[in-house]
């Protein structure tokens, strides 16, 4: 009964999925160093090998691919877009590679810097298209080496469209994809994981269907560990000729009349006479052609499903959003999963997979924080503690494009205020963004310097109070309740893996006047052993009754069968670098919205100059969050 | 108001305290990891900085002096004595230096060893005695480069007495204790705090009161922290000379007529006539000269105590108890803090200064864990984890002198049974050791192979369900209750600093029959996701569902203003050294009391060849445990 052995061991597995020669000193650092609690094995996974997973799992699962876009506009546009898709649980999303907008530069625009933004900044597992012809062998190589320090783990190797009209074979030059993959695993070894087309109608070019899927076979001999086609039914013939690795069947759902000829016009596929019949007559009704695109993507999904062959499919999005989504809805594979592995987004970057702690300052600016980590060697993966005293990069540039408000400028100063007459006015907008309700002028309040998006679920709990704090000047930028163990699956504050119980400690984090500080530090007084504060202002000055420069973990776990996970922290030194970051959004974000010298400009710059940055903790978590009583003895002593 | 900075920063002080050259390394190393949380500013203090910090405080308090023991039997008596008397706080505890027992060996009797096991293994502040006349220099080095070794911090210099009758000046020797100190200073800077001896009626050999005054001075100069004295009432001349440092009244409590002779020989003192009025016509009665010596002593430490000018006393114990600790007692400076830093005891290594977390296994045998991981060089701050897989050294001798039972081997013929006649015999033994109750040939069963003490104040709480499962053949040997945020001053199950909460899953340890095993992983499968489980037999066979190699987390604390602290975890990988362990206990102290081939010792073998070690853990800590029920279940379905 009892003979076998049932221990199982996956330090090993894991330190090999790493892979790749470049990676022998990441792995070494690890094993001298603790490690930290396995959450989420996806983390710690190559693309090809979550492939394999969910295939022997029975799991279906769908990709997304985008292009980059053509302006700094369009490029926030298309992050936004990342994060609201990146919720429906693609296996990964892919970027294409365009020869004529420079896609290895570091222009936001740029394939590999919004690849490099998907993976780092959106987490999402990303796969960056690459082409070949016409390019030299030094520069191929340059990209790649970049595409690599950027944490980009995975290819999809193309030839790329000939720069010219008559094209001609290079002697020892990269004629066809498979000269990619080669070198590629040449120069690169194991480290990538590579994805090639397969072209199931003959690629546009082709001598012949079987000439293609030779070559095909070519690409997967030469290393390539995927292969994304454009239809599928040749998928026996793929694997009549020996091709075993996965065929990720792409679909294209219909979202218009022009995005169709135009796909037409690029790829050379012929669109079914059936389908032209339908779309012929509605084709200036763009509604009714997404919808019966939609329809048509649907029943074309489910048949692949169903066939048993297929396990994941692959859409073209063309950077557009709506038709997908719903495509996938109505397939029931998009899981919007409300379980968080963290509570806070996990970055994609392999040197980020072990980090499970950040302070909490940044939550509601978790891409500045990752900014300005990136220079990181290491990731805390326990513990802060104050001889690791964390060097935070500066943020001179509050426009980043991953950084920048999605409004314009008009829209920002309808909801902050075209013309501000004093403190008040500054309350008033703080107040609407909590509420949710309009302004004077009948503008909503939905975004804040500090948080590009409405208002948390978590932190609507608190909303009343924060409603009547905001009301008197106390100027929250951050908050979470007290939570004293509940179920780690519950939908608003649950978090980490199912079994677990998660727990907080309640914090608050506001700007406010010095009157109002000086009442507080009073008040404070009589909460010394509860009530850890950090008071500080834009020159530095700094009150705090922490011990030391000990962290304060303010958010935890417990899992069965693991070690205790504390994500998240109040860290006394970061927060100083926090507060130059929160200082300088007023001037940044707020401010620079009016004219210089204005009455406006003056009334924000004032608050910047004079008010202080707070924050509390109530350590007591089993009893009643203590903070708002706190803030009402404030005001209480102040009248 | 708030224009003060009262930020404060201990991270360059506790860089610092760690003193002297050799440290460089080891705070270096510090840095470049994740710090544990501070949780009692003692660990990172020297023995002059931690005098200092009381005296500040306006607190009292003592030290204890003892010297090396002749036997091996008795030097496991003082190390229980360490144990006991350092439940009353002393400020240290000191080891005397006699040349004459090779003090400075590896014998368990040196001086060098006795304090060794005080610091290590009893978690003891302690100060080594040394002498230096008669001594090479080489001879001197050694003993302080293996003092330093063995992580002994403080040492007492002085002279010694010389070896020949007619003693001379050695030109460029040790002649006087300041050449030790000074020696002391110049091969280890700043490493060792320094105590001297002041002798207040002049040296038995002084030139004059004036001239030891001024070599006392010379001592101070040279580098000496503090004095210890034998009486005090030239503390004034010490100061009116220009001595600042702390200087500590040593005590005599006369605890009988042949040790206060003994005394006298040796120091060359007097005794006062009025204590000699009193004695002599009680020099027969122990017991009546024991309380005047408790008397005097007690109105004396008031009288220095009342003085304000003594903020420590020391005391010459003679290795004995009671005495000392009533006077300790009577003058309310005996702290037994039921409060820990931890909830194991912690050891005064400067190595182990980070150790904050052990695995729950060792947790009635610490000293044999400490001794089993003394060649770590560096202490798991935070986490396990599969990648630190940690390194046991073997425990081969079960006889070592700090392992060894109290208990001499008739006495546990008697307790543990003189002849076994089954298994059912044993499991009595057990069911006796929980309930205290008497086995049936009327002896109390006070320790076992695998604990030396009673039953811990916390496993009473389970007494009623450990004994019934003892008695059916489940044989427990370690356990814990669930636990859902008890603060952390709770006097059976706190620890920590105040104002926090302690959390425990509850844990089960128990060796039981393979029918039993067999039964339990059936029941068990119901439990899957609440309960994890390791079993494991002699032969290495091993069935467990932990999730990889992860570490649980079965005790941890949440503290104002710290991260989480998790002392106690259930490792899987140190589960394996512990099983070797426990196993070898059943044949190392209780079958090797019987004869060879005796039925008793077969039957102890029979157990130790085919019984599992198992260990549950469940992780609902905030539900009712539901071990016994697993437990119950399993007998069920047996019947």
């Amino acid at each position: 009964m009892v003979n076998e052995t049932q221990h199982t061991c996956s330090a090993s597995s894991s330190s090999k999925s790493d892979g790749g020669s470049s990676s022998g000193s990441e792995s070494s650092k690890d094993s001298s160093r603790c490690s930290t609690p396995v959450l989420d094995a996806d983390r710690h996974e190559r693309l090809r090998e979550k492939m394999r997973r969910r295939q022997d799992a029975g799991d279906k699962w769908f990709s997304l691919e985008f292009f980059p876009p053509r302006t700094a506009n369009a490029a926030v546009n298309l992050i936004s877009r990342f994060d609201r898709m990146g919720a429906g649980g693609p296996l990964f999303i892919d970027v294409t590679w365009h020869p004529a907008g420079d896609p290895g530069s570091d222009k936001e625009t740029s394939s590999m810097i919004i690849a490099n933004t998907a993976v780092n900044y959106c987490g999402l597992e990303t796969i960056l298209h690459m082409t070949c012809c016409n390019q030299t062998r030094d520069d191929i190589t340059g990209h790649l080496q970049k595409a690599k320090r950027l944490g980009l783990k995975n290819i999809m190797a193309l030839r790329g469209d000939p720069a010219g009209e008559e094209w001609e074979e290079e002697v020892d030059g990269f004629n066809y994809a498979v000269d990619l993959v080669k070198h590629i695993r040449n120069e690169f070894d194991d480290y990538f994981d590579i994805c090639v087309a397969g072209y199931p109608k003959g690629h546009p070019e082709a001598e012949s269907y079987e000439a293609d899927l030779r070559h095909l076979k070519e690409k997967v001999f030469a290393g390539a560990d995927f292969i994304i086609t454009q239809l599928f039914f040749f998928m026996k013939d793929c694997q009549a000729i020996g091709i075993t690795c996965p065929i990720i069947p792409g679909i294209f759902p219909i979202q218009g009349y022009h995005s169709l000829r135009q796909l037409v016009k690029l790829s050379k596929l012929e669109v079914p006479q059936e389908i032209k019949d339908v779309i012929e007559p509605i084709k200036d009704n763009d509604a009714a052609i997404r919808n019966y695109g939609v329809e048509l993507a649907v029943s074309m999904c489910r048949e692949l499903l169903d066939s048993g062959m297929v396990h994941g499919l692959h859409f073209y999005t063309l950077n557009r959003e709506v038709a997908t989504t719903e495509v996938l809805k109505r397939l029931g594979i998009w899981k919007e999963d409300p379980r968080r592995p963290l509570p806070w987004a996990v970055s994609a970057h392999p040197k980020r997979r072990v980090e499970d702690v950040r302070p909490i300052f940044w939550a509601s600016r978790p891409k500045s924080y990752i900014y300005r980590t990136q220079e990181w060697d290491d990731f805390p993966n326990g513990r802060w503690g104050n001889s690791s005293s964390p060097a935070f990069g500066e943020l001179k540039d509050y426009y980043l494009f991953y950084l920048k408000s999605k409004s314009p400028r008009e829209e920002l100063l309808k909801m902050w205020g075209e013309e501000l007459t004093g403190e008040e006015s500054v309350f008033e907008v703080f107040t609407c963004y909590i509420t949710g309700e309009p302004n004077k002028k009948g503008h909503k309040v939905t975004c804040m310097p500090w948080n590009d998006d409405p208002l948390a679920t978590e932190t609507n709990l608190l909303k009343e109070q924060l409603e009547k704090v905001n009301r008197r000047g106390i100027l929250t930028i951050n908050s979470q309740p007290n939570i004293n163990g509940k179920p780690s699956t519950d939908p608003i504050v649950g978090w980490g893996p199912s079994g677990g119980y998660v727990f907080q400690k309640a914090y608050l984090e506001f700007f406010t006047s010095s009157e109002i500080v000086t009442a507080l530090l009073k008040v404070l007084k009589k909460y010394e052993l509860r009530v850890n504060y950090h008071i500080v202002n834009v020159k530095g000055q700094n009150i705090t009754n922490a011990p030391d420069l000990q962290p304060n973990a303010v958010t935890w776990g417990i899992f069965p069968g693991r070690e205790i996970i504390q994500p998240t922290v109040v860290d006394p030194v970061s927060f100083l670098s926090w507060k130059d970051e929160a200082f300088a959004l007023w001037i940044e974000q707020w401010a620079k919205l009016y004219e210089e010298e204005s009455p406006s400009r003056m009334i924000i710059q004032y608050i910047h100059d004079n008010y202080y940055l707070v924050n509390l903790v109530d350590n007591d978590f089993p009893l009643e969050n203590c903070l708002w009583q706190v803030v009402e003895d404030t005001f209480e002593l102040l009248n």
